[in-house]
């Protein structure tokens, strides 16, 4: 008998090679199975709501994992005593045997943090993309505004490893807002691409700066394919802040 | 002819060994003088506005240092590039020759920061000092009130490995508050001690613990012994905020 277990976790991405285990590199979904193998004597597999990319942080990832009935481990406290301080369990608790971390997630919301002014306080660097020049919130707001909704979010993402059904994606919500120094690109979707919110900040920030015009995505979107006119953004700025149920 | 020139800059403790040369460990002074170094040729003494101890946090520290003249360096530009990203400059210019980061000073604030909650996010944990139970803030700060003013603080600081003329410091401001799960304890004065802050820190988290009570501030400060009854609280919560001139 197997018992259903869902976690609410937070990590700085900093020293990962992002969340899926791989060969020769540090992983969050590894940390978490190395805690797991010790807790229980067993190797238990920890299925994330997705993949987070190497660099990548997370304010809030969920998970699940099964685990042998009857223990009575109060797995908060124990992962966390295990776990080194840059991952935090934030909610551990039991769930229904249907619930599962990537398929019964109704959506997401990303956040993109970029400080806009020269020098990046030391308490943040690595949680921040540096642009020292100024940049138009408005226009980047207007070309958000055109890629909500579902489109095909081809020119939006990079080849991913894996074939993709579809392309197809719905962002709910997406919105560019500025405090002080600091720029935060919202956005919240159904799913996203392979590097599709880091696509789409390398866009919105070469639209802030005025090297492209807002008016341009409707085509850059019905070209289907990912141009070199934008780069994908560095993955420090990006948070997954939330799954959502 | 030589040129005095301020700095303001910001840094995190975790990785130096404080702010002042020593053998054998990396300090904040050391980097700013190798960059000196690498940029004039010349070994340059920056002189900080005091002592930061091993794993405490500069918001903002002010140095200063003569330059040779006729220098077109930019030194901002220049230092932030040479330096880690855990060091910033905010703010570098020219000063006229008597200003002294150290003795110019007329007050310093410094803030300590608790995050008063079992889990502390991977964003912050290098900057709070975890207290998983809750802690008064109301007789927190009745005790801060009565170490406001002019005192000889001997009870509040650890035995300095140098002498010390007077063991009497003014506190102007000192107040506790709570925003969310943090606490965060304020204070200005016109000098602090070896350990003052963190010794107060460690004092008022006992009482807002109630293993002391806030009406014992009187007896300890006129003991003018080092008590065991209280902890120096953990540098990692501790920021050197701001230097008033």
């Amino acid at each position: 008998m197997y018992i259903r277990n869902r976690i609410d976790l937070s990590y700085d991405g900093t020293e990962y090679a992002g969340w899926q285990i791989q060969p020769d590199a540090v992983t969050i979904q590894q940390r978490l199975q190395e805690c797991l193998l010790k807790l229980t004597g067993q190797k238990v597999i920890v299925h994330g709501s997705g993949r987070t990319d190497q660099g990548v942080h997370a304010r809030r990832q969920t998970a699940h994992f099964d685990m042998p009935a009857g223990s009575r481990i109060n797995l908060k406290k124990a992962l966390n005593a295990l776990l080194p301080p840059d991952i935090r369990i934030h909610k551990a608790h039991k769930e229904h045997e249907q619930f599962h971390a990537r398929l019964s997630a109704s959506s997401k919301e990303y956040r993109y943090f970029i400080w806009n002014s020269d020098v990046v306080p030391p308490f943040v660097y690595r949680y921040r993309t540096r642009i020292p020049y100024r940049l138009d919130i408005k226009k980047m707001n207007i070309a958000a505004g055109q890629l909500a909704g579902e489109h095909d979010f081809r020119a939006f993402s990079v080849n991913p490893d894996r074939p993709v059904d579809s392309y197809v994606r719905e962002i709910y919500k997406i919105d560019v807002s500025k405090h002080g120094n600091e720029i935060i690109l919202k956005i919240e979707g159904n799913g996203f691409l392979y590097k599709m919110v880091r696509s789409i900040a390398g866009y919105l920030i070469r639209v802030g700066e005025g090297a492209l015009r807002p008016e341009m995505t409707n085509d850059i979107l019905t070209d289907k394919k990912r141009t070199n006119l934008f780069p994908t953004a560095p993955p420090k700025g990006l948070f997954l802040w939330r799954v959502i149920y």
